[in-house]
Protein backbone atom coordinates (compact mmCIF):
# COMPACT_ATOMS: atom_id res chain seq x y z
CA UNK A 1 0.00 0.00 0.00
CA UNK A 2 1.48 3.30 -0.63
CA UNK A 3 2.31 5.85 1.39
CA UNK A 4 0.53 9.33 1.03
CA UNK A 5 3.58 11.62 1.80
CA UNK A 6 0.85 14.07 3.31
CA UNK A 7 -1.78 14.05 5.68
CA UNK A 8 -4.57 17.02 5.83
CA UNK A 9 -5.80 17.37 9.09
CA UNK A 10 -9.23 19.23 8.06
CA UNK A 11 -12.93 20.04 8.47
CA UNK A 12 -15.11 20.42 5.59
CA UNK A 13 -15.38 23.99 4.47
CA UNK A 14 -12.56 25.13 7.04
CA UNK A 15 -9.61 26.77 5.53
CA UNK A 16 -8.64 23.03 5.05
CA UNK A 17 -10.59 23.01 1.93
CA UNK A 18 -7.47 25.60 0.09
CA UNK A 19 -5.08 23.05 1.17
CA UNK A 20 -6.60 20.36 -0.82
CA UNK A 21 -7.65 22.34 -3.35
CA UNK A 22 -3.99 23.24 -3.07
CA UNK A 23 -2.87 19.47 -3.35
CA UNK A 24 -5.58 18.57 -5.86
CA UNK A 25 -3.98 20.70 -8.23
CA UNK A 26 -0.77 19.91 -7.89
CA UNK A 27 -1.67 15.98 -8.47
CA UNK A 28 0.36 15.47 -5.07
CA UNK A 29 -1.27 12.05 -2.73
CA UNK A 30 -2.50 12.70 0.56
CA UNK A 31 -4.83 11.58 3.08
CA UNK A 32 -7.38 13.98 5.16
CA UNK A 33 -7.72 12.94 8.94
CA UNK A 34 -11.26 15.02 9.97
CA UNK A 35 -11.10 17.10 12.72
CA UNK A 36 -14.50 16.55 14.52
CA UNK A 37 -15.94 20.18 15.21
CA UNK A 38 -18.84 19.54 16.72
CA UNK A 39 -16.61 17.39 19.43
CA UNK A 40 -14.07 20.10 19.37
CA UNK A 41 -11.20 17.99 18.30
CA UNK A 42 -9.36 20.94 17.98
CA UNK A 43 -8.42 21.43 21.46
CA UNK A 44 -7.51 17.99 22.01
CA UNK A 45 -3.89 17.01 23.49
CA UNK A 46 -3.66 15.33 20.19
CA UNK A 47 -4.29 17.36 17.76
CA UNK A 48 -2.92 20.40 19.96
CA UNK A 49 1.12 18.65 19.68
CA UNK A 50 0.37 19.25 15.79
CA UNK A 51 -1.36 22.63 15.93
CA UNK A 52 -0.88 24.28 19.23
CA UNK A 53 -3.29 26.91 18.50
CA UNK A 54 -5.80 24.72 17.96
CA UNK A 55 -6.58 25.81 14.16
CA UNK A 56 -7.64 23.74 11.25
CA UNK A 57 -6.22 22.77 8.92
CA UNK A 58 -2.96 21.46 9.37
CA UNK A 59 -1.08 19.77 7.07
CA UNK A 60 1.65 16.57 8.26
CA UNK A 61 4.79 16.64 5.86
CA UNK A 62 7.89 14.86 5.71
CA UNK A 63 9.56 17.49 7.32
CA UNK A 64 6.84 17.67 10.16
CA UNK A 65 3.82 19.25 10.80
CA UNK A 66 2.91 22.38 9.29
CA UNK A 67 0.22 24.68 10.30
CA UNK A 68 -0.86 28.40 9.15
CA UNK A 69 -3.08 28.26 5.52
CA UNK A 70 -0.65 30.61 4.09
CA UNK A 71 2.29 28.83 5.51
CA UNK A 72 1.29 25.90 4.22
CA UNK A 73 0.21 27.05 0.70
CA UNK A 74 3.70 28.79 0.27
CA UNK A 75 5.80 25.85 1.14
CA UNK A 76 3.72 23.48 -1.14
CA UNK A 77 4.10 25.38 -3.71
CA UNK A 78 8.09 25.90 -2.98
CA UNK A 79 8.46 22.03 -2.67
CA UNK A 80 6.87 21.37 -5.97
CA UNK A 81 7.76 24.29 -7.73
CA UNK A 82 4.19 25.17 -8.83
CA UNK A 83 1.62 27.24 -8.54
CA UNK A 84 3.39 31.04 -7.48
CA UNK A 85 6.27 32.44 -8.81
CA UNK A 86 9.43 30.82 -6.90
CA UNK A 87 11.81 32.63 -5.06
CA UNK A 88 14.67 34.28 -7.42
CA UNK A 89 11.59 35.14 -9.74
CA UNK A 90 10.94 38.79 -10.71
CA UNK A 91 6.89 38.22 -9.42
CA UNK A 92 8.44 36.55 -6.07
CA UNK A 93 8.67 40.56 -4.72
CA UNK A 94 4.73 41.61 -5.84
CA UNK A 95 2.91 37.98 -5.10
CA UNK A 96 4.67 37.75 -1.75
CA UNK A 97 3.47 41.08 -0.60
CA UNK A 98 -0.16 39.74 -1.82
CA UNK A 99 -0.32 36.49 0.03
CA UNK A 100 0.81 38.06 2.92
CA UNK A 101 -1.89 41.27 2.70
CA UNK A 102 -4.34 37.91 2.03
CA UNK A 103 -3.10 36.22 5.18
CA UNK A 104 -2.70 39.36 7.51
CA UNK A 105 -4.88 41.57 6.62
CA UNK A 106 -8.15 40.03 3.95
CA UNK A 107 -7.98 36.29 5.91
CA UNK A 108 -7.87 38.11 9.48
CA UNK A 109 -10.60 40.62 9.42
CA UNK A 110 -12.48 37.90 7.46
CA UNK A 111 -11.70 35.17 10.83
CA UNK A 112 -12.97 38.58 12.89
CA UNK A 113 -16.10 39.04 11.06
CA UNK A 114 -17.02 35.37 11.27
CA UNK A 115 -16.79 35.21 15.03
CA UNK A 116 -16.88 38.47 16.18
CA UNK A 117 -18.30 37.56 19.85
CA UNK A 118 -14.92 35.73 20.27
CA UNK A 119 -13.48 39.33 19.83
CA UNK A 120 -15.99 42.47 20.19
CA UNK A 121 -15.58 41.81 24.20
CA UNK A 122 -19.17 42.10 24.81
CA UNK A 123 -22.37 40.82 23.07
CA UNK A 124 -23.73 44.77 22.85
CA UNK A 125 -20.42 45.81 21.11
CA UNK A 126 -21.07 43.03 18.24
CA UNK A 127 -23.03 45.36 15.95
CA UNK A 128 -20.88 47.80 16.05
CA UNK A 129 -17.63 45.74 15.65
CA UNK A 130 -19.03 43.65 13.04
CA UNK A 131 -19.83 46.81 10.92
CA UNK A 132 -16.51 47.75 11.16
CA UNK A 133 -15.02 44.79 9.96
CA UNK A 134 -16.89 44.98 7.34
CA UNK A 135 -16.16 47.94 6.42
CA UNK A 136 -12.68 47.19 6.29
CA UNK A 137 -13.34 43.88 4.72
CA UNK A 138 -14.99 45.81 1.77
CA UNK A 139 -11.92 48.17 1.19
CA UNK A 140 -9.49 45.24 1.28
CA UNK A 141 -11.17 43.48 -1.60
CA UNK A 142 -11.62 47.28 -3.54
CA UNK A 143 -7.62 47.11 -2.70
CA UNK A 144 -7.35 43.10 -4.44
CA UNK A 145 -9.57 43.78 -7.82
CA UNK A 146 -7.89 46.48 -8.86
CA UNK A 147 -4.55 44.24 -8.59
CA UNK A 148 -6.66 41.88 -10.26
CA UNK A 149 -7.20 44.06 -13.34
CA UNK A 150 -3.58 44.33 -13.46
CA UNK A 151 -3.57 40.56 -14.56
CA UNK A 152 -0.53 39.49 -12.78
CA UNK A 153 0.70 36.04 -13.86
CA UNK A 154 -0.21 34.59 -10.81
CA UNK A 155 -3.56 35.91 -9.94
CA UNK A 156 -5.76 35.80 -13.29
CA UNK A 157 -8.06 33.21 -14.26
CA UNK A 158 -6.27 30.75 -16.86
CA UNK A 159 -3.84 30.21 -14.56
CA UNK A 160 -4.14 28.19 -10.91
CA UNK A 161 -2.17 29.68 -8.17
CA UNK A 162 -2.36 29.22 -4.58
CA UNK A 163 -3.53 32.53 -4.42
CA UNK A 164 -6.84 32.11 -7.04
CA UNK A 165 -8.00 29.44 -4.96
CA UNK A 166 -6.85 31.47 -1.69
CA UNK A 167 -9.48 33.98 -2.71
CA UNK A 168 -12.04 31.86 -4.11
CA UNK A 169 -12.35 30.43 -1.02
CA UNK A 170 -12.38 33.72 0.83
CA UNK A 171 -15.20 34.80 -1.56
CA UNK A 172 -17.20 31.73 -0.80
CA UNK A 173 -17.15 32.09 2.49
CA UNK A 174 -17.80 35.53 2.78
CA UNK A 175 -21.48 34.46 0.47
CA UNK A 176 -22.33 31.81 3.38
CA UNK A 177 -21.01 33.52 6.55
CA UNK A 178 -21.98 34.84 9.39
CA UNK A 179 -25.20 32.93 9.09
CA UNK A 180 -27.79 35.67 8.31
CA UNK A 181 -25.47 38.49 7.98
CA UNK A 182 -24.28 38.39 4.01
CA UNK A 183 -26.82 40.50 2.92
CA UNK A 184 -24.02 42.94 2.32
CA UNK A 185 -21.90 40.48 0.17
CA UNK A 186 -22.25 41.23 -3.76
CA UNK A 187 -19.38 39.36 -5.55
CA UNK A 188 -20.40 41.47 -8.61
CA UNK A 189 -18.81 44.69 -7.01
CA UNK A 190 -15.38 42.79 -7.88
CA UNK A 191 -15.80 41.53 -11.12
CA UNK A 192 -11.84 40.46 -11.43
CA UNK A 193 -11.57 38.78 -8.51
CA UNK A 194 -15.55 36.96 -9.18
CA UNK A 195 -14.12 36.03 -12.73
CA UNK A 196 -10.92 34.43 -11.02
CA UNK A 197 -13.41 32.14 -8.96
CA UNK A 198 -15.93 31.24 -11.75
CA UNK A 199 -12.56 30.34 -13.67
CA UNK A 200 -11.24 28.25 -10.73
CA UNK A 201 -14.43 26.07 -9.74
CA UNK A 202 -14.77 24.73 -13.34
CA UNK A 203 -11.05 23.27 -12.54
CA UNK A 204 -11.19 19.17 -11.85
CA UNK A 205 -9.38 19.86 -8.54
CA UNK A 206 -12.39 22.19 -7.32
CA UNK A 207 -14.75 19.10 -8.38
CA UNK A 208 -12.87 16.76 -6.59
CA UNK A 209 -12.38 18.77 -3.48
CA UNK A 210 -16.28 19.75 -3.80
CA UNK A 211 -17.20 16.03 -4.06
CA UNK A 212 -15.06 14.99 -0.81
CA UNK A 213 -16.30 18.03 1.18
CA UNK A 214 -19.91 17.84 -0.01
CA UNK A 215 -20.17 21.43 -1.17
CA UNK A 216 -22.01 21.36 -4.33
CA UNK A 217 -21.62 23.25 -7.55
CA UNK A 218 -20.48 26.74 -8.30
CA UNK A 219 -18.57 25.95 -5.30
CA UNK A 220 -17.39 30.07 -5.43
CA UNK A 221 -19.78 32.27 -7.06
CA UNK A 222 -23.27 30.89 -6.00
CA UNK A 223 -21.99 28.66 -3.03
CA UNK A 224 -24.31 26.76 -0.84
CA UNK A 225 -23.82 25.49 2.35
CA UNK A 226 -21.68 22.32 2.89
CA UNK A 227 -23.51 18.94 2.73
CA UNK A 228 -20.74 16.95 4.09
CA UNK A 229 -20.25 13.24 4.05
CA UNK A 230 -18.37 13.49 7.40
CA UNK A 231 -17.96 16.16 10.35
CA UNK A 232 -19.11 19.51 10.35
CA UNK A 233 -18.77 22.78 8.74
CA UNK A 234 -18.87 24.85 12.49
CA UNK B 1 27.79 58.84 -6.27
CA UNK B 2 26.41 54.94 -5.64
CA UNK B 3 22.96 54.13 -6.03
CA UNK B 4 21.12 51.99 -3.26
CA UNK B 5 19.25 49.24 -4.31
CA UNK B 6 16.99 49.40 -1.59
CA UNK B 7 14.78 52.42 -0.37
CA UNK B 8 12.93 52.02 2.68
CA UNK B 9 9.83 54.04 3.32
CA UNK B 10 9.90 54.61 7.10
CA UNK B 11 8.64 56.38 10.11
CA UNK B 12 10.94 56.30 13.48
CA UNK B 13 9.19 52.99 15.65
CA UNK B 14 7.27 51.85 13.15
CA UNK B 15 6.89 48.63 11.49
CA UNK B 16 9.47 49.56 9.25
CA UNK B 17 12.26 49.41 12.39
CA UNK B 18 11.69 45.44 11.44
CA UNK B 19 13.08 46.07 7.87
CA UNK B 20 15.88 48.64 8.90
CA UNK B 21 17.16 46.20 11.57
CA UNK B 22 17.32 43.27 8.75
CA UNK B 23 18.49 45.20 5.88
CA UNK B 24 21.36 46.70 8.66
CA UNK B 25 22.28 42.94 9.32
CA UNK B 26 22.11 41.64 6.06
CA UNK B 27 24.58 44.38 5.33
CA UNK B 28 22.89 45.46 2.29
CA UNK B 29 22.82 49.50 1.39
CA UNK B 30 19.80 51.36 1.53
CA UNK B 31 18.52 54.74 1.82
CA UNK B 32 15.20 56.03 3.58
CA UNK B 33 12.54 58.20 2.20
CA UNK B 34 10.00 59.56 5.74
CA UNK B 35 6.99 58.88 5.54
CA UNK B 36 5.71 61.88 7.85
CA UNK B 37 3.12 60.86 9.87
CA UNK B 38 1.77 64.27 11.27
CA UNK B 39 1.36 65.65 7.90
CA UNK B 40 -0.26 61.96 7.16
CA UNK B 41 1.78 61.28 4.07
CA UNK B 42 0.91 57.42 4.15
CA UNK B 43 -2.25 58.47 3.04
CA UNK B 44 -1.06 60.48 -0.19
CA UNK B 45 -1.58 59.61 -3.85
CA UNK B 46 2.03 59.57 -4.14
CA UNK B 47 2.85 57.11 -1.11
CA UNK B 48 -0.44 55.02 -1.69
CA UNK B 49 1.35 54.10 -5.60
CA UNK B 50 3.53 52.22 -3.48
CA UNK B 51 1.40 51.23 -0.85
CA UNK B 52 -1.58 51.16 -1.20
CA UNK B 53 -3.36 50.55 1.74
CA UNK B 54 -1.19 53.16 3.00
CA UNK B 55 0.67 51.34 6.04
CA UNK B 56 4.20 51.55 6.97
CA UNK B 57 6.50 50.05 5.59
CA UNK B 58 7.32 49.33 1.57
CA UNK B 59 10.55 48.79 0.80
CA UNK B 60 11.29 49.59 -3.34
CA UNK B 61 13.82 47.13 -4.54
CA UNK B 62 14.91 46.27 -8.61
CA UNK B 63 11.96 44.39 -8.58
CA UNK B 64 9.09 46.94 -7.93
CA UNK B 65 8.22 47.94 -4.72
CA UNK B 66 6.88 45.42 -1.57
CA UNK B 67 4.99 46.07 1.31
CA UNK B 68 3.87 43.73 4.26
CA UNK B 69 6.40 43.20 6.64
CA UNK B 70 6.73 39.69 6.62
CA UNK B 71 6.68 39.28 2.78
CA UNK B 72 9.53 42.45 2.93
CA UNK B 73 11.47 40.40 5.29
CA UNK B 74 10.82 36.87 3.49
CA UNK B 75 11.84 38.47 0.30
CA UNK B 76 15.01 40.13 1.92
CA UNK B 77 16.16 36.43 3.46
CA UNK B 78 15.24 34.56 -0.17
CA UNK B 79 17.49 37.20 -2.16
CA UNK B 80 20.25 37.41 0.06
CA UNK B 81 20.29 33.77 1.67
CA UNK B 82 20.56 34.32 4.95
CA UNK B 83 18.46 35.15 8.21
CA UNK B 84 15.64 32.53 7.24
CA UNK B 85 16.11 28.13 6.30
CA UNK B 86 15.80 28.60 2.46
CA UNK B 87 13.48 27.04 0.59
CA UNK B 88 14.37 23.15 0.20
CA UNK B 89 15.91 23.13 4.31
CA UNK B 90 14.23 20.86 6.35
CA UNK B 91 13.31 23.68 8.54
CA UNK B 92 11.54 25.43 5.92
CA UNK B 93 8.21 24.28 6.79
CA UNK B 94 8.08 24.78 10.97
CA UNK B 95 10.26 28.56 10.22
CA UNK B 96 7.59 29.54 7.84
CA UNK B 97 4.31 28.06 9.82
CA UNK B 98 6.11 30.54 12.81
CA UNK B 99 6.51 33.52 10.39
CA UNK B 100 3.20 33.69 9.17
CA UNK B 101 1.55 33.07 12.52
CA UNK B 102 3.42 36.13 13.98
CA UNK B 103 2.19 38.37 10.91
CA UNK B 104 -1.20 37.36 10.68
CA UNK B 105 -2.29 36.58 14.05
CA UNK B 106 -0.10 37.61 17.03
CA UNK B 107 1.16 41.17 15.02
CA UNK B 108 -2.33 41.58 13.54
CA UNK B 109 -3.86 40.91 17.36
CA UNK B 110 -0.96 43.37 18.19
CA UNK B 111 -2.10 45.86 15.74
CA UNK B 112 -5.78 46.10 16.82
CA UNK B 113 -4.36 46.26 20.83
CA UNK B 114 -2.67 49.34 19.39
CA UNK B 115 -5.90 51.04 17.66
CA UNK B 116 -8.71 49.57 19.46
CA UNK B 117 -10.45 53.28 18.55
CA UNK B 118 -10.64 51.96 14.68
CA UNK B 119 -11.70 48.48 15.07
CA UNK B 120 -14.05 48.24 18.58
CA UNK B 121 -16.70 50.01 16.58
CA UNK B 122 -17.95 52.53 19.38
CA UNK B 123 -16.22 54.23 22.03
CA UNK B 124 -17.99 52.53 24.88
CA UNK B 125 -17.17 48.90 23.07
CA UNK B 126 -12.75 50.35 23.72
CA UNK B 127 -12.27 48.84 27.19
CA UNK B 128 -14.13 44.75 26.05
CA UNK B 129 -12.10 44.79 23.19
CA UNK B 130 -9.11 45.96 24.80
CA UNK B 131 -8.74 43.26 26.84
CA UNK B 132 -10.68 40.54 24.99
CA UNK B 133 -7.46 41.54 22.29
CA UNK B 134 -4.83 41.13 25.35
CA UNK B 135 -6.18 37.97 26.40
CA UNK B 136 -5.08 36.52 22.81
CA UNK B 137 -1.86 37.98 22.99
CA UNK B 138 -0.82 36.84 26.20
CA UNK B 139 -2.04 33.25 24.43
CA UNK B 140 0.14 33.69 21.48
CA UNK B 141 2.98 34.78 23.12
CA UNK B 142 2.72 31.42 25.14
CA UNK B 143 2.97 30.01 22.16
CA UNK B 144 5.89 31.36 20.65
CA UNK B 145 7.90 31.02 24.53
CA UNK B 146 6.61 27.03 24.21
CA UNK B 147 8.56 27.18 20.66
CA UNK B 148 11.56 29.05 21.80
CA UNK B 149 12.37 26.69 24.48
CA UNK B 150 12.63 24.26 21.79
CA UNK B 151 15.77 26.45 20.52
CA UNK B 152 15.07 25.97 16.82
CA UNK B 153 17.81 26.88 14.49
CA UNK B 154 15.82 30.18 13.35
CA UNK B 155 14.93 31.45 16.33
CA UNK B 156 17.71 31.74 19.23
CA UNK B 157 19.28 34.16 21.16
CA UNK B 158 22.93 33.65 19.40
CA UNK B 159 21.45 33.22 16.04
CA UNK B 160 19.61 36.37 14.39
CA UNK B 161 16.82 35.61 11.79
CA UNK B 162 13.91 38.02 10.05
CA UNK B 163 12.09 36.10 12.86
CA UNK B 164 14.18 37.13 16.17
CA UNK B 165 14.34 40.68 15.03
CA UNK B 166 9.97 40.39 14.12
CA UNK B 167 9.49 39.27 17.37
CA UNK B 168 11.83 41.35 19.22
CA UNK B 169 10.53 44.42 17.80
CA UNK B 170 6.67 43.15 18.65
CA UNK B 171 7.79 42.96 22.36
CA UNK B 172 9.14 46.27 22.06
CA UNK B 173 6.24 48.20 21.07
CA UNK B 174 3.70 46.08 23.73
CA UNK B 175 5.98 47.35 26.40
CA UNK B 176 5.18 51.05 25.39
CA UNK B 177 2.17 51.00 23.55
CA UNK B 178 -0.90 51.82 23.79
CA UNK B 179 0.57 54.74 26.26
CA UNK B 180 -1.00 54.61 29.38
CA UNK B 181 -2.05 50.82 28.79
CA UNK B 182 0.68 48.68 29.42
CA UNK B 183 0.50 47.86 32.98
CA UNK B 184 0.26 44.00 32.20
CA UNK B 185 2.84 43.84 30.06
CA UNK B 186 5.76 41.85 31.79
CA UNK B 187 8.40 40.38 29.88
CA UNK B 188 9.80 37.95 32.21
CA UNK B 189 7.23 36.06 31.14
CA UNK B 190 8.47 34.92 28.28
CA UNK B 191 11.89 34.21 29.35
CA UNK B 192 13.03 32.44 26.56
CA UNK B 193 11.70 35.44 23.74
CA UNK B 194 13.32 37.86 26.42
CA UNK B 195 16.68 36.29 25.99
CA UNK B 196 16.41 36.75 22.46
CA UNK B 197 15.50 40.35 22.90
CA UNK B 198 18.46 40.73 25.05
CA UNK B 199 20.24 39.38 22.36
CA UNK B 200 19.43 41.19 19.49
CA UNK B 201 19.43 44.79 20.46
CA UNK B 202 23.39 44.49 21.13
CA UNK B 203 24.34 43.64 18.14
CA UNK B 204 25.40 45.76 15.61
CA UNK B 205 22.61 46.37 13.30
CA UNK B 206 20.23 47.36 16.42
CA UNK B 207 22.81 49.82 18.06
CA UNK B 208 22.42 51.42 14.13
CA UNK B 209 19.01 51.77 13.84
CA UNK B 210 18.39 52.76 17.70
CA UNK B 211 20.76 55.66 16.38
CA UNK B 212 19.03 56.04 12.90
CA UNK B 213 15.51 56.42 14.78
CA UNK B 214 16.51 57.43 18.43
CA UNK B 215 15.38 54.72 20.34
CA UNK B 216 17.77 55.41 22.99
CA UNK B 217 19.37 51.77 24.26
CA UNK B 218 18.35 48.62 25.24
CA UNK B 219 15.62 48.79 22.68
CA UNK B 220 13.79 45.36 23.38
CA UNK B 221 13.97 44.75 26.91
CA UNK B 222 13.56 48.18 28.79
CA UNK B 223 12.67 50.48 25.61
CA UNK B 224 11.37 53.84 25.67
CA UNK B 225 10.03 56.58 23.90
CA UNK B 226 11.67 57.71 20.55
CA UNK B 227 13.03 60.83 20.01
CA UNK B 228 13.75 60.47 16.38
CA UNK B 229 16.40 62.93 14.46
CA UNK B 230 13.02 63.44 12.13
CA UNK B 231 9.59 62.35 11.78
CA UNK B 232 7.34 61.01 14.53
CA UNK B 233 6.19 57.47 15.53
CA UNK B 234 2.90 58.49 15.91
Amino acid sequence: METAPYILHYAPDNASLIVRLVLEELGQPFRTELVDRKLRVQDSGEYRRIHPNGLIPALETPDGPIFETGAILLWLSERHGALAPLPGAPERAAFLKWLFFTSNTLHADIRLHFYPDRHAGAPDCVPAFSAATRDRIIRHLGLMEVMATERPLWFRPETPSILTYYVSCLLRWLALYPEGGTGWFDPASWPSLNAIAAAMELRPAATKAALAEGLGQTIFTKPSYACPPEGSAT
